[in-house]
């Protein structure tokens, strides 16, 4: 049976080529604006002049250089700015990273006490500035959703935010905004759109058709469009629909009155804190090591995804089986590895990523809530 | 290619059974309510106990009888009582009609001049009263919508009027509300949402991937679950199902960036408007027909159609004619009629038709703007 659910999806999206433009218009002309982004990529592909021209009659500060799994350390800059300043809006231009450490920002910027407490220790968001996006990068689904990832590096911690509070008044959707992406930036955007749709979908059956055909659609537009990205990197309609396909697999449509598992993402945020491995490239790891260990709990769904996603024809008997497999094939198509070994990561550190795993995630995980340490560590030395 | 569109999706849902509970919360305490409903179906299935019991502590004045296709004349009664005792929000409780009715209410309260030129001559519509919605039809999507249908019997009038600000700020879904419906209110429903998705779908192709799956996941969900109500009016899943498919159909998740048809609505008002018909029943009628009449048009859409709902495996050459002799199995298999003839209606009419057609619409209809009167009148002998 489908769960009872709340949904709210306030965020106004502006999707399309030239939307930048619309920024002029959705911010209030006398807002003072905090103006975050990444590593500079902005100010070469034109998005950063497009922003400015929409800005031409705002006040804005610019604060640059969040990086990916933004950081603590760097975010706490921005806050001593913002307070100095007394700045009351955040447009963030940029990729999931820079939206996530700008949400952190508008969350710690009027917290009363330690900002860190809001992530690692579930402190309640009373208050938080308003945001608004130019996302960049579709992968997160940061654009339209109430939750945010950071990371502090000294203490391998990598831990959310959550609040209805932090969720951008607007996003800004342009997909020529990313023809000029690195590859392996589309790559692993894409790996990461499809990740959050499995750990929406990929659980026991509920027989909630529209959230499941739903899934089901972002899943084959990211398996259509993903590899043409590789080959044509500036092909709007693939560029259009990764873009939104990425939105819509985390903003709460796929999930409502639905199980989600997130123990890939659970594991996966400790091996970017302990190895530095890309969020996305952690996944791919993870994800076919981790269904292969549940294949029973998931058997249902998984062979629902062979038929309908993979076009598998054969028996049930081994549906299941070949939608993992045709997984980790996509994931190496799209260029990302799928075993540690491929990274050349052993097992030394494995203590170390449990240790962590059991300090943010002191019960057990997956969507039966089934997964403990013992499988955790199976689960890694199968992904070996 | 996909165009440039803006996403705006604000109302709050809450769905699943005992939601009613939640509008204590969702409307302000302070609120002088106007409560409107229908025939009085609310008073006999344990609905209007569940709202009395969420609005103890809220002021709040009935306004009963709103009828489907709602009438100007019995919207205008309410539009004085809630200027008379000075109601300032509108919760609207039944169908698509009741809560289209309780719109057009919201803006034509404080609007200065006569309230028909906001549907009639599309007067811009400044303020309105907010609304909330307890949905317990699901059919019209006009609980999370912006647009509403009222009709004026007596000039053979149904037209519409389109804001944001006549958006519902929530809606509440719960399933359970929908097992006393009468066969006929469900079948109606499924198929005025199955002709929603159409609508926005049977077009010409423009890459839209991720609005054409969730199309068709709409109208797969439709097809599958809503003959199981008509053999099981309380299975809860396949009611849920059926609502949260008739939100999506019309939501605007569907149709941003792609092409929409709505010459069968167009159609179709005139058709209750002149013959009185069920409004889901006079697209029954006009779909095949006007699809059999456009097929070139909409063949690639069709053929997709086919094979991706219909599970079609034969050549393309026939794909579009199978798709369309499913759509009028499956409209027959709801109990709806497909032909004119069916509901005892012959051509005498046919002109007031096509009169009132060219007074609300005098100029082309359908996505390429390709039907004029002429084959307007040709659709409407190929529905006979």
């Amino acid at each position: 049976m489908i769960s009872n659910f709340n949904f709210y999806l306030p965020t106004k999206a502006y999707f399309g080529k030239g939307q930048i433009a619309e920024i002029s218009m959705a911010i209030p002309k006398n807002a003072r604006i905090l103006l975050t982004y990444g590593g500079g990529s902005i100010k070469k592909n034109g998005v950063f002049e497009q922003v400015q021209n929409a800005l031409k009659e705002h006040f804005y500060i610019e604060f640059g250089g969040i990086e990916a799994n933004p950081e603590y350390e760097t975010l706490m800059k921005a806050v001593k700015l913002a307070r100095e300043e007394k700045l009351d809006f955040i447009l963030a231009v940029g990729g999931g990273s820079v939206l996530d450490g700008s949400k952190f920002i508008a969350a710690a910027v009027p917290f009363e006490g330690e900002p860190w407490d809001i992530p690692y220790k579930k402190a309640p968001i009373l208050t938080a500035l308003p945001i608004g996006c130019v996302m960049t990068l579709p992968a997160t689904g940061s654009e339209m959703n109430h939750r945010a990832v950071v990371s502090r590096r000294a203490t391998k911690d990598k831990v959310s935010l959550y609040s209805d509070l932090i969720r951008p008044q607007f996003a800004v959707l342009d997909p020529t905004t990313t023809f000029s992406l690195p590859a392996r930036q589309t790559s692993n955007g894409v790996v990461d759109a499809f990740v959050h749709t499995l750990e929406q979908y990929a659980t026991y059956p509920v027989n909630g058709k529209i959230q499941d055909r739903f899934a089901e659609g972002v899943l084959l537009t990211l398996l259509e469009d993903g590899p043409v990205l590789l080959d044509n990197p500036t092909d709007y309609d693939a560029r259009a629909n990764v873009m939104w396909a990425a939105t819509q697999g985390l903003n709460d449509i796929l999930s409502v009155g639905v199980p989600g598992d997130w123990s890939s993402h659970a594991i996966g945020h400790e091996l970017t804190a302990v190895y530095d491995l890309d969020h996305a490239q952690t996944l791919a790891i993870i994800v076919p090591a981790l269904f292969t260990h549940q294949i029973e709990g998931k058997r249902e769904k998984l062979t629902q995804l062979a038929r309908r996603v993979f076009y598998y024809q054969g028996d049930d008997t081994q549906a299941a089986e070949f939608a993992i497999q045709q997984i980790r094939i996509f994931f190496e198509r799209m260029g990302l590895k799928t075993h540690f070994s491929a990274m050349g990561i052993d097992d030394s550190q494995f203590s170390l990523v449990l240790q962590k795993l059991a300090e943010h995630r002191p019960r057990f995980i997956g969507e039966r809530q089934d997964i403990d340490q013992a499988a955790v560590k199976r689960i890694l030395y199968m992904a070996l």
